[in-house]
């Protein structure tokens, strides 16, 4: 007998029909004899129907009512869900964050998970429920309803999974595992059956969007096997998981693309001690988040700094350069907002040489210019013109024969 | 500086807009220098937005889980109105039935109330904020969430009252006090100041749907001062209290009309003891409630038994009686569901004689004939046909002269 959290996002349970599928997919995993946990998100277009109502009232609400709120949408759905599973005469009762003592620091809107009283969870699973849980919501320490943020739901399974030692935690999305790249953009692009922590949290900040980069670093740090699911189609899906459990490591996992960037430089500044500090520490102050930084020293004593942010902050970021420019001396100041990063994962990369190379060679193959490079140990990105976008991950693709694992 | 209790339905919560305008009123409340607890409803509709859901999972969803889904309700409109107050500068804090401890009975959908912790309460009230409860709902010793069944916001709002010792509880609703009659059937039909307890049980068991009668009963238990208020203008509405606070006792209160019942009657039946358990055990069976029940001895030594129904009850309640009557040896039976209910309430009662002879001949003048008599010792019930309802409503409420008050 294994214990398998399973957890359904908002399309997964849009509407009582989706729903009723998703009860049939819990009755037979109990059935097929695993003590299960399921973790529900609000039904889709309800959190926003919610916020829409408060936004009428107060233009940013936030805060401790508004976890109250949101709340409610989570709790929603765990009912409905134990009574579709009721209906199919499987035991299940459902429980909020609260009542299952799920508890976060103080923080409304974005709290974390401190601990979870697992002894309730237990006697349910004991007592042969299925236990529905609400994603996305705790409660602190004085008694108030807290809400987990963006992604909170997958980390209420993480977390559950990890407290309870659960064998396996499964993700139902709507697609049916993480791929080697963005099928829409490369017909080949393939899925793995398995994939490391590093990989998974290198592929979703650079732009796959299948998993919180939250709740695969809470697996990453309890070890909790977790699996990306589609929850239309029935299929193995993608196991994510520690390197030592993967035996025959491919080279590379994945090619990524992220569109959201922007590109600024500040021409010709004098290079002394801080500049950079000088130069990004406005920017911080203005709660723009800095993705890659470039430096290049110059023959006359002057550096060209670079710097990329998401696009929705570009114009904010160029507004602030040309504010300090003339204070720092700097010749010029460039932006570009039609860039695109590409990027190469893999945990292979850490005993291949010359994957760089291969890389930089394929590109340059195709005529494509690389206007800024950043590695980290089991990933390489380039930044190039946007246009260059789908061929660049195409070339990419086929160069280290990812279709074919 | 005085504790009020207000409570607002869900057509005074029915969107954003009147949710503001609510919190306009709490906050008048508060600038007043009183310390003021609000307990709301769900918006109107969105209890049925809720129970839709669930049915399309599940037939008769009830149990548990229905209690977790409707509680939701409540649960949004604290969330915004709480908003809404602090937008206005208003220090305020919801709280749900399972945060403030209001604990029920174990009966989902329909539990009691047993206690609440004023403590918490009271805290709040300390530290000058504006609490806002959502009513309908509580928690079970076990942790559960339950809900109150029927006119459970009411309920809530008089049960904080009597726990606080609240100086009064507001009931604002969409009209604007409890009037002698229904001013769509008498448009001189006057709003009552002040009326008792006991007048007001009278008055909505009767048909008049201002107040759910369990929370009058339990404003009468515990003696707290009740008044239904418009939400939607300014006004003194109506004060139920006791009787010792009403200096002037008026004759009557009201008068009342109900056209929910049918009359079923079997003819000679032999008179013999036990007839009316004989006849009234299946209908109880059938979980079918009787109203009035007359018996008369005939001259023959058989009895004709004549009792009513909810109409919708009717069909049913005939087809017993069809089954019943060859054992019973009745000559016939007969049914008549085209019946109306008329009554006149008021403690004068007990201290006026003739109050029933001026009754019966105002009927009279007007050649309404009268079939059945109930009487307590604060009302007086009539039946009548249906096609007297109003002549008869507006035969006595000027009888009584009630629009002089």
């Amino acid at each position: 007998m294994s214990l398998i959290v399973q957890k359904y996002g908002g399309t997964s349970v849009a509407d009582p029909e989706r729903i009723a599928a998703v009860a049939e997919r819990v009755r037979d995993c109990k059935s097929a004899g695993n003590q299960v946990i399921v973790v529900v998100s609000a039904m889709a277009g309800e959190t926003d129907r919610l916020l829409g109502l408060a936004n009428e009232i107060v233009k940013l609400p936030r805060g401790r009512e508004l976890d109250v709120l949101l709340s409610t949408g989570e709790q929603v759905t765990i009912a409905l869900l134990s009574l579709a599973l009721q209906r199919l005469g499987v035991k299940a009762r459902s429980y909020t964050g609260p009542q299952i003592r799920i508890t976060t620091d103080a923080a409304y809107n974005k709290a974390r998970i401190v601990d979870i009283e697992s002894d309730r969870i237990s006697s349910a699973l004991a007592a042969e429920e299925v236990v529905v849980v609400a994603g996305f919501q705790g409660v602190n320490e004085i008694g108030d309803i807290t809400t987990l943020g963006r992604g909170g739901s997958d980390t209420t399974a993480v977390a559950i999974a990890a407290a309870l030692a659960a064998d396996e935690c499964q993700i139902y999305t709507d697609v049916d595992g993480v791929y080697t790249t963005d099928p829409r953009l490369v017909p080949e692009a393939r899925r793995l059956d398995k994939i490391t922590y590093e990989e998974m949290l290198e592929m979703a900040s650079l732009g796959a969007k299948v998993l919180q980069i939250r709740a695969v670093e809470l697996a990453s740090k309890y070890l909790v096997a977790l699996r990306v699911l589609s929850s239309f189609e029935d299929g193995p899906g993608t196991l994510i998981t520690s390197e030592e459990n993967i035996m025959e490591k491919a080279l590379l996992s994945g090619v990524t693309l992220n569109r959201d960037e922007a590109k600024l430089t500040m021409l010709g500044v004098p290079d002394r001690p801080g500049v950079a500090s000088t130069i990004l520490g406005p920017v911080a102050e203005a709660n723009i988040e800095v993705d890659m930084i470039l430096q290049n020293m110059g023959a006359d004593g002057t550096t060209d700094f670079t710097f990329t942010v998401h696009r929705n902050d570009f114009d904010m970021a160029m507004s602030i350069l040309e504010r300090i420019s003339s204070d720092l001396g700097a010749r010029a100041i460039e932006g570009d907002n039609r860039i695109a990063k590409i990027s190469i994962v893999g945990v292979g990369m850490r005993s291949h040489a010359g994957i760089a190379s291969r890389m930089f060679a394929a590109l340059a193959n195709e005529s494509i210019n690389i206007q800024m490079i950043s590695t980290s140990e089991i990933k390489i990105s380039v930044v190039v013109d946007e246009k260059y976008s789908e061929l660049g991950v195409r070339t990419l693709h086929s160069e280290f024969q990812l279709e074919q694992g």
